[in-house]
């Protein structure tokens, strides 16, 4: 187990009274805890569960997704699903809600978080949206978001409402609809307006912003936001990293300076990648195309230690409570990058493994404990859900931040 | 007279009817307008108002310092007088009221308008904050606030509440209380406090926000201010070029950001110099410490043409309600730059004698017309304040926007 200090706020301590059905002390026997769920978020973008949820692919094909999907369950308790306006609704009118709402479920069955990303964003949004005034794009836009939060509510209750506020409005590689109209909202404005409707449609939903601009840019927006009374409930930063590790200087930096707002903190889309570098001289990382961008070993080694460095750093600051790998397979990457912590046939790479036993062996908790003559046993462990073995019996417990003695009928 | 449609948003027509003192039309006489007063404020830093208003100084200063402050009145309808905290108070409670109170007066009674600058900065401010608690510090600036903007109100009813907020929390050259309650508060916050004391302390003021900073930052912090309800009567942009002319290009890109709020704009502190350009690596232009600045013939003569050309670009947006040229004379001036218009003997640069022509010939009205038979005589002309003359009469008109007809009588 790591050292305790290192860890402290993601730990609790919990006294537990087992008794029998009779009310009597379970005196004096041993009790195996096993973590089977984190309270942090471990999460990874992971498209394919659609297919694999909806079997609308050639048997062969599911058989290797079912594989993926297998390989991702090993590791992660967080789903990242695409909600990509234009590819959600190519055509108005007809959403792909059923087949979203099948991969959400499969995903929940499966005890998954599932987050639904995004709502709001200028780059792949509905193409139909030219032909409207500004007034009609808005309220197509805010009856979307009405429409599918209340249709995934309870399946998905966490969003990014809106993504890359910072360049919305003077966002010039081509017309859309939505940065015409945060032209006209501002950006406070159409962060105002989403958030708004996004609460109104699942008030207990998570809520959102998201950008990949780190700069004081954002920090303003966001300063500026919370002033206005916007509700968010955790800032979204995004940490593509194709030109390179950002490195623990400036990740520390980073989160030195979103701390400020004292709101949970979630890294929403990490790419780290075990191919070689983009050139650093390349702004908008969509205009680097390489026809084919090979994962090497030597690579593979280096994304493994620094996808260790920086899960490290994220899981020891207090206000981070999320961190999602973008993709989770080099199969249909971002780019063509090789930015999966699995190959395209499926084969694990060293981040695979470094990250499964990070998250399921150093930050997990599995011990076995002996109660006492009154039946009482204590057990400290990394928040989250737990089963309880005590000899063919078993029962669920939560660790989270109340602790106190709770008593177990076993 | 310039081309009417350049200008045609700083002019009215109004139509006139004058009547003698039985109220017969005064018909087919001459009458001159004569433009005694802006309504667009051409301002200037003049901090030794402060001197000749007290009359503390040696004779043959003053008599300079006199002849300084004629060539100034000579030309400006506006001016900025200093409010630095650490300058205004010194010692903690011995504030420099009634010197400024003075200066504020001397020129009102000139009938130049008059703004305070700054009421809330992190540079030049009060050092005895330091010994303070940060809630401490928070309450004297508000404090600070409140009993300046009263002692003035009307005499100064124009201030620059807030000083470049941007950096505020950010600056890391030296501790100071301001920086300290920034961080705490963020920025909008802090803006929030200060444009809320100011409001109370003056409901009628014009208040503004300033920075040197034209980024994206500063559109997002008064997207953010304004979408949190905070009252920014205009938007304050300093322009101090000492690397050189921004340029038409950059200009207009600066005005196109900064007018998509549909507040005034004020060009709050503008220099060009008449000497050699400050290198363009300096980031903070205070590094740039240079012991003889000379202004010379050739680089007056850029610095006429470029003032020209920004100020005409200025007058001609109609956002623009404000240019202040920040240092009169080479005299004192900032950094020991030639960045005056006149030089350290007062002698008139061809700055000077440009903005004179600008503001006193081509964008004033000076005309003669006649009165037709029932005493009619219709002006148009800049808008402001005019001395109507006929025969041996003088009356005063105003020409606003509120256009009409009015009958005066003579």
């Amino acid at each position: 187990m790591p050292n305790a200090n290192q860890w402290a706020h993601r730990m609790t301590k919990k006294t537990i009274k087992l008794v029998d059905a009779a009310g009597n002390p379970v005196a004096r026997k041993e009790v195996a805890f096993r973590q089977t769920h984190h309270q942090f978020l471990f999460g990874c973008g992971i498209f394919d569960a659609v297919e694999v949820a909806n079997r609308n692919v050639p048997a062969d094909r599911l058989a290797f997704l079912e594989r993926k999907l297998d390989l991702f369950l090993e590791v992660f308790n967080g789903a990242t699903l695409p909600f990509y306006w234009g590819r959600f609704e190519p055509e108005k009118g007809k959403p792909q809600t059923k087949e979203l709402q099948a991969a959400a479920r499969w995903l929940k069955e499966r005890n998954i978080t599932v987050k639904g990303h995004p709502l709001c964003w200028h780059t792949v949004t509905a193409p139909w949206l030219l032909e409207m005034s500004n007034e009609e794009i808005l309220n197509a836009q805010l009856a979307r978001i009405e429409r599918d939060v209340s249709d995934f509510k309870g399946l998905i209750d966490t969003w990014d409402v809106i993504n890359e506020v910072v360049i919305m409005p003077i966002f010039d590689k081509y017309d859309n609809g939505i940065t015409r109209i945060s032209k006209d909202l501002g950006r406070v404005g159409i962060v105002k307006e989403m958030f708004k409707k996004g609460r109104e449609s699942n008030p207990g939903a998570t809520l959102l912003l998201n950008d990949f601009n780190t700069s004081i840019n954002y920090e303003i927006l966001i300063d500026g936001c919370l002033n206005a009374g916007i509700s968010i409930d955790a800032i979204g930063i995004q940490s593509h990293q194709h030109q390179g590790y950002w490195g623990r200087e400036k990740l520390e930096e980073v989160l030195e300076r979103f701390s400020h707002f004292g709101l949970p903190i979630h890294f929403t889309e990490n790419t780290l990648t075990s191919g070689h570098l983009m050139p650093a001289d390349i702004e908008d990382l969509n205009d680097y195309q390489f026809p084919e961008w090979p994962s090497t070993p030597e690579f593979e080694e280096r994304q493994a230690r620094e996808i260790e460095e920086m899960y490290s750093i994220l899981f020891r600051h207090p206000l981070v409570e999320a961190i999602t790998t973008w993709n989770f397979s080099d199969e249909g990457a971002w780019l063509g990058a090789p930015a999966g912590i699995v190959r395209v046939d499926n084969s694990p790479k060293p981040a695979y493994e470094l990250l499964k036993k990070l998250i399921k062996q150093d930050w997990s908790t599995n011990v076995i404990s002996t109660t006492d003559d009154n039946g009482i046993v204590t057990i400290e462990g990394f928040l989250g859900d737990y089963d309880l073995v005590c000899g063919d019996r078993k029962v669920s417990i939560k660790l989270d931040k109340n602790a106190g003695t709770a008593q177990l009928v076993i």
